[in-house]
């Protein structure tokens, strides 16, 4: 009992609960299954694997094409494959982006990254503000309306770094907005399979015939990130000019990693892949919520259905560089939540947002993690 | 008899023989090592190779960058390592063309694909004129001093697409002025290590420290095209921000070929398949140097002492789309030769220029291609 106690010590003053990585966990990517596969890989049609890719080849390997097609109900010339979804966005950005001073519009709080593609493209990114069920129509009608966008990039499902889930309606909504004004959508769904609980809605691409959308996949958070493989689905006539600017960019993706990505499609691996992590991450999710809720109440701003992430949302400004100074001092790491936030256009930038990632953490953790926080935010405010 | 003869009337009218591809043969790719070394890889430390790459992995995988460093005596902490070369040359450029409305300063002729890549970063791209021994080197003071280029890119050795490497002297000419008018130099070497007689000069930056020399290195004609590593030594200041662009554009390159890659370098896999290359490549290289002399005389600009390419320079133009098109009908695929020329700003694009690549080609198939080439141009002119 006095070791344990001791332990339980040292725990509180020196480990560090991060709460600053969106990051699968490592005992959760199929490692041995997919080092297998690669053996098979590797013994049936090595050849290729390690040549340039195939005349033609540019848009992605035509076997990991008719997988995505598959999983997706898309069709194959729907589909472009690149190194990793982060990459797909900046590509296909860069061809969405083409009239002079662009502006893209973006919920808010928003994937980080994204909004430094966008800004670093030369577009201004202009945010909308994101409720529990999605963004703010009002909002998004007036921005189509005075700006002009050439795209709302948008997470519908388990969005980073929310967990907001837009809703149904919502979903609608904006498909009309979007066919009204003509404005293409890009739906980035990384999280999408990670539901623990609940029926997911139909993605924007399968809602709508008319608007123009681009659904962006990856593999990194259903089957393994260091394959490095993503994708987009959507008009043909585009990503025709994403796989130009693709081959005067990096000519192809590895053929190695995208022959072991088919295969992890066509041997079930990835289907059985999500299904083991959607057993193994719901009681790291339902605890990070109750947790979540007991020590900041009303701040979580949605109780998602799946993903990785707990936003909390604050109605008074936050010291960042203090908060994680501070945080680090009591053993907890933080991202920098302001990163989320892409200026809402009109001034009101009130409030603070700090993102809660649950999937590495067991449930004590998550729960020691998030009483330090409490504690800290008290002593700060 | 009569059967190989008809066989080889069928050759001349129906076989094609292709004038326009780079791409190593496929047989001297080390399929089966790499094969081997992937399953080592593999067994050793699986766990990383599908997670994302490791904090701080973004300027590469740490063990292939020591590889890298110790074949080529250069700092690890000058090293950076992307999806190819042709990829990091897209970073680089990014990162070196910060001012407004730069030129960058090319050989005359160079690879299509550099020329693409900087005018779509919205450069202008100036040639200088290229003979035997390299560029010409008043003309390179004169636009040093003119317009102030944001870098010189130059294939030093065997160069694609003419085979000319640049002399000793030429290199000092250059690094001096380089230096005197503070330009940086990039140097792209895929092909350096293919020498096939005499001995390699040194590279920019070994005979400089002074210049700002980046030098873009590549496996993919010394090793595997399908692993789509390249790299980049130079300035770690400069490389830092390349890094920083990578990290926000792809994240990092798939950590299992970098391993695979690392594990060629350490096991002499590619020291091995260079030597192999030499050995096998070298009985083209010859035949096809003597046959072009036969079939074109002084036309050939150099006898090239490695590489993949001929070039041809013609002083009278070439109507070039019907050039393709009445090869095409003779059995020859031919690349579009203007496509390796940037415009030398002075007026004179005279002449014309075609790219003769020999490393795929038999020594029988080089010397028919060039023969149907020879008297093709001499219908036409």
């Amino acid at each position: 009992m006095a070791n344990s106690h001791a332990i339980r010590l040292d725990r509180l003053q020196s480990d560090l609960i991060e709460f600053n990585r969106g990051v699968p966990p490592s005992e959760l990517i199929p490692t041995q299954a997919l080092g297998e596969i690669t053996r098979e890989v590797l013994a049936e049609h090595s050849r290729g694997l390690f040549q340039y890719a195939r005349l033609g080849g540019f848009r992605g390997d035509p076997e990991l094409i008719n997988e995505i097609s598959r999983f997706h109900g898309a069709d194959s010339e729907t589909i472009f494959v690149g190194n990793g979804s982060l990459q797909v966005l900046d590509l296909l950005a860069r061809i969405l982006l083409q009239s002079p001073n662009p502006t893209v519009l973006v919920e808010c709080p928003t994937y980080d990254r994204s909004i430094a593609i966008f800004k670093r493209l030369g577009a201004r990114v202009i945010g909308i503000s994101l409720s529990e069920d999605g963004i703010d129509i009002d909002a998004l009608a007036r921005h189509f309306h005075l700006d002009a966008p050439s795209f709302l990039y948008m997470i519908p499902d388990f969005q980073n770094p929310s967990g907001v889930t837009t809703s149904m309606a919502k979903r609608k909504q904006i498909l009309r907005l979007a066919s009204e004004f003509k404005v293409p959508l890009v739906e980035d769904i990384p999280y999408r399979e990670l539901r623990y609980e609940g029926h997911p809605p139909p993605l924007m691409r399968e809602l709508c015939q008319n608007a123009d959308v681009f659904t962006v996949g990856s593999l990194s958070k259903i089957l393994s990130p260091g394959l490095r493989i993503g994708y987009v689905i959507g008009d043909p006539a585009k990503l025709k000019a994403v796989a130009a600017l693709a081959e005067n960019t990096y000519l192809s993706p590895p053929p190695l990693t995208q022959a072991i990505a088919a295969r992890a499609f066509s041997s079930d691996l990835v289907v059985s892949t999500i299904a083991n992590l959607r057993v193994q991450l719901r009681p790291k999710w339902q605890a990070a919520i109750a947790a979540t809720r007991r020590q900041f109440g009303s701040a979580l701003l949605t109780a998602p259905e799946g993903g990785y992430f707990l936003g909390l949302r604050f109605p008074f400004h936050i010291d960042e560089t203090n908060l994680i100074a501070r945080a680090r001092e009591n053993g907890l790491t933080l991202a920098r939540g302001s990163a989320f936030l892409a200026d809402t256009g009109d001034g009101k930038q009130s409030g603070s947002f700090l993102r809660l990632p649950f999937q590495e953490l067991s449930p004590s953790d998550f729960a020691l993690g998030a009483a330090r926080l409490a504690e800290l935010m008290h002593s700060l405010h």
